[in-house]
Order: C-alpha cells, then structure tokens, then sequence
C-alpha cells in the first residue's frame, strides 16, 4: 500500500515537472510513463487518463492559491503581507507554468475542469478585492470601489496571461526562468503605483525595487 | 483582371468573418471555399494556403495598429486624443478578435508570423511608451520613467490577453461581443487612472463612464 500511494505520488510529480518543462500538450501518458521506467499499463493502475493527473495538479494549484489569498485575520494587512503575497504569487506561477501555458486548450478540452476554473477565476476575483480593500482601509492605498474592482480584474489577467505573453514575445520563448516570472510579479504591483498613499510611497518603492526585473525590451530614446 | 482582384479580396474577407465566429483552428481552406461556393481548387489559385490567409490578414492588423498608434504631430496629445486612441483600440480588437484568441497557436505554427509579431510587439511598446509620455508632458498623466514603461507593458499584455481571458471566464465564451470588449478598453483606461493629474481627474472620470461596462462577477459584501 505504502509503494502504491509511492507510485501514484510519483507520476503526478513527473506529470509537473514534464508539463512544466515541455508543455502539457507535449506530453502523453506514455512519455510520462516511459520517463519513469514504468510500462503504460502500471500508470494507467494508477490514472484512467491525463486529465486525471492533470485534475490532481489542478487541486493543488487551487489549494495553493487559497491558502495565501486571505486577508490576515483580525488586522489589516500591511506591508509585509504585500510581500508576503508576492512571493506566493511568484511562487505559484512557477510551481504551475503550465497551467498558465496551456489553459485555454486545457479547459477546451475538459468541461467539467472549464467549470471549476470558472468558479475559482471568480473566488479569487472576489478575494483580491477583499485583500486591496484592506490595504486601502490600512491607509496604503487610496482607491475608490471601481478603482479596487478594476485593479483587481486586472491583476487577474496580467497573472494568467504573463507566461503566454513570454511565449509570444520572448526570442527564445522555451527557455522560461525565474527571473521571467518575477517581471510579472513586478508587472502587477506596478498596477498599484499610481494609487499608494504618499506616506508609504518610499517604503512601496523599496518593495517595487525587490522585484524589479529588466525585460530584454530596453527602452530608448525616452526623456 | 477585376474579377480576379475582388475574388482574392472576397475570401480574405470571408476568411476573417469566419476565423472570427468560429476560431481560426477551427476553420480550413475547405470551410472557406464551400462557405463562398467556391472550389477548393479556385480558393488554392488565390492562396496558397491558409497561413498566406492569415499573413495578409496580419498585415492590415499591422498597418491598422500602426495608423493609430502615433503621438500627434507637432503638439502634445489630450483628451481627444485619449478617446480617439481607445475607440481605435476597440475597432481593432472586435475586428481581428481571431487573432487573438489563437495567438500562441498561429505563431507556434508559422515562424515567419512570430518573427514578424515579435518586432510588431516591440513597435507597439516603444509607440505606447511614447504616447504616455506625451500624456506626461502635457500634464494630464504624472508619471515617472519606470512607471510609464510598466504601465505601457500591462496595457500590451491586458490588450492581447483580454479576448483569451473571456474564453476562460464567461460562462458562454462563444459569444463575445463588441460590449465585452469594451469592457476590455475599459480596463485599460483604469490602468492609468491612479496617475491622472488633479485638474484632470473630473474629465477622465467622465471618459471612463463612457467606456464603463460591467462585468457579469458583480462584485457584493464590499463596504
């Protein structure tokens, strides 16, 4: 019993790391089993298919971002959990690149995996904006309602979307780093920097500073 | 001679009402001619194929983007300036939505376009950083240098991500409409809305009343 849950534990690690290396659609059940010296028919013991494995990643993608998109209870956040944040946002988008990569294709192809994102997309939507709410009941940020649902939607879309714009915009768009990622982490707290509070302004720039990463695209000839 | 012209021209804009109802991927050359009641073999004396289809239709994407994409001409831009700019964004994501829904697929599968769109994409930053620096001169936007360039990033990434972020979301994601993508030009502008001077902000507030679409993930339980 204790191999079996082993195995079992086994393929959904390798399913990630060749996802996350070659992109889910590049992978099949028999490359995954082929990678781990295991014959088609063991992995098929243990998953009916790739979607299951994928299911299995998904929950655990979900689990993540639940377990850090809370507001602090009983205080109002500040600015070590906006650091806090956004190194589990970091954290997440590089644990999980390829959701990020493929997802469109993915729900595509599974409705009841679409159902689910769709929820999640909205739990979460309704969760960031929550959390900016105490940032700007802190007195570190200076929002209005539309500005906060805005800012959050758009926070939304930069995450999900920032691996597939590497992809579309990188010269060499396999090789996906670290560094890559974080730009997107910097990407997303730059969409607050016109909303801190001018006392916390220096301290938000030393967070700003942390994160920043150059893109391949420098800008020239600006004044 | 004529009639030749306008058969070419016919399927080109055939071609983009169907990639635009149903997906570029799913639509073939077969699709195309029998939509037109036409031989796949005429449509193949005009095209090559469907990437020759797809490359012309980048190419009027390209010079459409382009066309708008300019600082005026000998003075500094304003509010004007602001609505024509995003009116322009809005034709040009409802009339060549296909390309952005398939985006990663067509450039994974025509070097040739993703060499292209890679520099186009480079055009379109540097263009963007311009303008809003333009914005900044003439004193409706206060930003600085590190801002403008994050800010314009995040506008390109919402821009290309947010016909893909409706698939993955609304409940119905065959349906998009010129109201949905509204919304998207609407995020955009909240995009800046923290950097807008204080003389400024009554008349932006109004611009953005004007583009304001609600999403269907109304926000409730926000004090």
């Amino acid at each position: 019993m204790v191999a079996r849950v082993k195995t079992r534990e086994r393929i959904v690690q390798q399913s990630l790391k060749l996802f996350n290396q070659q992109g889910e659609r590049n992978v099949s059940t028999n490359h995954i089993a082929a990678s781990m010296e295991m014959s088609p028919g063991n992995l098929y013991y243990h998953f009916a298919n790739k979607q299951a494995i994928v299911a299995i990643l998904f929950d655990r993608y979900e689990a993540q971002v639940y377990g850090f998109l809370q507001r602090p209870a009983g205080r109002l956040p500040n600015l070590a959990d906006k650091r806090t944040y956004l190194h589990a946002v970091m954290s997440v988008m590089w644990d999980y690149r390829f959701l990020y990569r493929d997802l469109e294709h993915l729900l595509e192809s599974d409705a009841v995996l679409a159902a689910r994102y769709r929820v999640f997309s909205k739990q979460c939507l309704a969760q960031g904006r929550l959390i900016y709410a105490g940032f700007v009941e802190a007195g570190i940020l200076s929002m209005n309602n539309s500005q906060i649902e805005a800012l959050t939607l758009n926070v939304w879309v930069i995450l999900t979307s920032w691996v597939r714009h590497l992809c579309t915009t990188l010269d060499q768009p396999a090789i996906l780093s670290e560094q890559v990622i974080k730009r997107g982490v910097y990407q997303i707290l730059m969409l607050q920097s016109g909303h801190v509070c001018p006392q916390w302004r220096e301290a938000m720039a030393g967070v700003c500073e942390e994160f920043h990463v150059p893109t391949d695209d420098a800008p020239v000839g600006r004044n």
